[in-house]
């Protein structure tokens, strides 16, 4: 099953960069639960590109419309569906696209798997547009689980080389509560961040990061064993971003007695002293943040010429990306890394039965 | 779904470290497969414990009897089904798990998922001796996909500082058949490793490391968009082997110039000239082999006393781990990581739709 | 997960009869499938209203926009998504429904499971006008089937105690071709079932009937054992379908003598001298064509007062349901069944694993 | 997927008729649920064989094992596994019954899906004897819905033209707890009953009936709409027991005004005055007894000899059934229904969200 994920909701996104619309629809979601709309459209905005010198300047408006599942600003029960319509829509000829592949685009292996049928142009279902959609259903999710006291929150943590490490509490709560525009918690170092990218892309190249994301005030006792786990679901879902190439949890340790977070209790509840498991063991939370850090690629797309080859002829060729791309996607990508992550952790929740304790 | 895992199969691993039997089912595989039950046993071996000097030296059996699926050497369509009977069944009082958690360990969260009817015993189902069901249904996975000639080998990258990076080809067919019972590839970087854990363990403390994995003869077009890609149904699974903390798939370099892989012809056949996507484009294969990498945790069992909490009296204590343990559990993992591997491919293969090219 | 379907595609169905749009995603549908959009008009028209003495008179244009998964004609390989825009939206005080309920909706079982927040216009997502979307994948499917050589037909059996068994032989060809408006093999009695609802309709009644539908040209060897048998991929969907109520496979005789289907040489295929397995046996198809008839329900919507209850004040009440409605739904669920029997076979078909053949 | 069942639980059944072992895996149980064995194997009792004139002779002790899941006498939150082992284990020649299908039988489906792969001894896979593990699983569902009210109970409807309905009250309880070997709420029916079938085996023929089934006190407002709703996840899993060839919901009426279930009140709570529907509006349960029926076809094993074809000779042939069988399953079949219904119900009632009511 290619676009769907959940066990306890079902997502399920839809559309091609240049198609008519993008959308999702989402199943399962309890009748009741009150929707913010201004909330959502200011999470959405998040992700936009073209406000800035490090991002690309084309204009798209990702305004939702929901064609179900809502009523007087609550969910009826019956499935939420939402599309983006495309201002944009598919026009020209996009053959060369299908001939000629842009290195790491998914230009070939659309090619391969959908044998010249699929939408090439824009990416077609490839495209990071489709992280539009996911931000519809995740922005939802982190509004219903704020509700329950779960935060979910995600910073630049380096873009190439340029890091930020400057003391860095990750069980702080600044964390959950980053939305700037560039969401790195040190001003100046956001602004050597924005220099690096700016620097790569007057060399007609891209550049990528990490993104770092908290989720806290989740309880203890949250995913199910083996592959129902906190980091299976989270990675299933997270690797279902465009670019995203990596993923890790907490921040290892070299030796067991270093890595071990042993046990505290703080207030008549019981802490770790350390979080290096990122708040997961065996799959299942302890209470503690949980903290993962996952790797964006470089953008594809730059203007140097690239090595390809003709699949029509056979021919080695050159190819030059057209347009204008963002030379760094982390940014953008950061609350699109915050939506996957209130997905997963929402169906988890609601998945979870609640256990009569022995006595 | 916790212990569930698959699209196109449905395999379910079942038991606790002390149980009766620990097993699995694999449903959805097709009839007339054949079964070579030798192989699957030196599989199954070398992620046996016991037999050197930086194991453990427990003595476990890892013998699979089949209860049903195969007739005369071959799948018969129905269901298959495996045990392993565990001849140190649970006996004694492992409640104390229950009320001073072992740091590192799952007993504290499934003490507050199960609300104290765990089976605490050696872990319970949070035992590093589930993956041994795994590898049974890995090692059978890993046959069928020999017979359509994809390979899947893994190798340990470092323990803890000590790292294999000999001019190590990520494309050479040779990492598909390691499986030596140290799997590196360089014999003196072996021994260095080997040294260094016998030095960690002489600390009473254990130590982690990567393993890195190669798929080798995958055919490009394999794998769906988004959720259901090759890194998301790999990470699903990778991350439900216990002590699996980052995954990362090929080898990002900072810029997009760099990064990208260029096409090549190479005897009328598509390549890149690098392969840092590892192989997958959109979630999709482009024939390249498949290459990933995961971060094992180092051994939370040590014998160095930790602080802990009694969850019944509420106090803070000292907990130290009795019995005898892996001071590293990495080389005994490289087995596991390619059963995991295995099942994802074999499911994602299993599930491929045919495509008819567009003329 | 309530309104999704499938396990090699993913169904998903949304709206509300007064929403904003009713629609469908379709996801792991192959590319470069064609779509015959006049077809496809066409058989959705079967379903629509208002065009007939013995139908309601509302007007609903059932014209699908696909937003998504269709590029110049053929299937691209992202998910199909279609909306039909509802003309008639939501206006006005609905709560009377909420508190007073209708017998034989689904009215008082909303308001329990929503507690009150469900879109109580027109029934909401209960509402028959759901069947419109899944007439859209099912005409979808139904299209791709013909083109292997399956084809889907169902007609009315019996309208109330008329009914048609006119030496109707359920293995015709005739009964897949049928696309008339009343669906009925004999003219005559078509008439004298049409006279039935009229005779009922003027009693401020409703009337419920059977309809029969056949699958031809399916191949031998269809269909999975136990819970993924035909039988059981068919019900679930076919349940799913408001007002059904009943369901039999094939027509079953008393004693083993007489039920079971002997076996012939045709030509030299493999037949049955009869199928009152229709076509089905262990849940598997044996080549012949696959037969069942669903129950339809009297439609609930009648003009009579009946007593309901006042689930605010906790009274005792009348209630007499306002606006025009179909006295019997039956002929216009005809093609709603052949919709949800070519999903649940294209899904089975799709998930059919080639066996090799034992030497 | 074929023998895997479930959304909230997953059950797999595996096993063939002749195999090591028949059983099932069952992941998605919540910790801390009792278990009564003795209770369980009473239930099993009730579909074993050979106590009686008018079942088979054939001994079968169906006495499960549990591997896993289980630590003194409650749910441990890991999947249950549980085995029954063959004690007439395959042996001989049952290669004829792929070369000449019995009639009515699944030998021919068989052979054609699995190539000749399939375990043909005793019907392999698709044997009655795969119900033995259903009930194993049903009857642990069964006994924790009892605990929260929840009671399941069928009886034979009709052995042939043999009727029971003598003023049988559907909304009874005492139709949940008719539990004896052979399960007919009038003693003389059931005399009747037996007699047919001995007149029918003493002719070297079988035969059918139906089953009825009811659940009650079961609360309002459990099921999904559309293709999660009670009848659909009832009809997935009843359509998977062997033999079962129809299933009706309720009891419909010609009309809708004498259809509907009219709304009264009663000591405070909604009921409905008759229970037409089946307990179920809309795919959700409106607080009233859930009730179907269920037909079972005439046992396809009999002695008089039946035409049928040589698959290698391409010749028609004659084949007479071996063997000592029921003539007659009905008896034998409540209980498994009882525990498809528990099995169905419990997940739906696992998966169930609460919702807030809208003040």
């Amino acid at each position: 099953m290619s676009s769907t994920y959940g066990e306890n909701i079902k997502l399920s996104i839809f559309g091609q960069s240049h198609g008519g619309a993008i959308g999702m629809t989402l199943d399962g979601i309890p009748a009741g639960l009150p929707v913010d709309m201004d909330a959502l459209q200011k999470f959405l905005n998040r992700r936009s590109p073209g406000k800035n010198d490090w991002s690309t300047t084309r204009k798209e408006a990702d305004v939702p419309e929901f064609l179900s599942g809502i009523v007087d600003g609550y969910t009826c029960g019956a499935p939420l569906a939402a599309v983006i319509y495309n201002k944009n829509t598919r026009s020209g000829d996009y053959d060369e696209l299908k001939d000629i592949p842009r290195p790491g685009h998914a230009d070939y292996t659309a090619q391969i798997k959908y044998g010249g049928f699929q939408d090439a142009a824009g990416g077609g279902h490839f495209s990071g547009r489709l992280t539009a959609p996911l931000c519809i259903a995740g922005g939802l999710c982190k509004q219903w689980l704020e509700q329950v006291g779960i935060r979910i929150g995600a910073h630049v943590h380096n873009i190439g080389a340029v890091i930020y490490d400057d003391g860095f509490d990750p069980c702080a709560p600044e964390i959950t509560s980053v939305g700037a525009e560039f969401p790195v918690l040190n001003p100046m170092i956001a602004e050597k961040m924005q220099q690096e990218i700016s620097r790569v892309r007057s060399n007609a190249d891209s550049i990528g990061g990490e993104i770092e994301c908290a989720i806290t005030g989740i309880p203890a006792g949250i995913g199910e064993p083996m592959f129902g786990g906190v980091e299976s679901k989270i990675a299933q879902i997270v690797y279902g971003i465009p670019a995203i190439k990596g993923l890790e949890f907490g921040e290892m340790r070299l030796n067991g007695s270093t890595n071990n977070d042993c046990y505290t209790i703080e207030n008549g509840a019981v802490k770790t002293l350390t979080n290096h498991c990122g708040g997961i063991l065996g799959g299942i939370t302890n209470g503690m943040p949980v903290l993962f850090r996952v790797s964006v690629k470089p953008t594809p797309s730059i203007c140097k010429p690239q090595q390809s080859v003709n699949l029509k002829t056979g021919e080695i060729t050159t190819i030059q990306v057209k347009g204008r791309h963002d030379p760094c996607i982390v940014p953008r990508a950061v609350p699109v890394v915050e939506a996957a992550a209130a997905i997963a952790i929402y169906d988890l929740i609601l998945g979870n039965t609640q256990t009569t304790r022995r006595k």
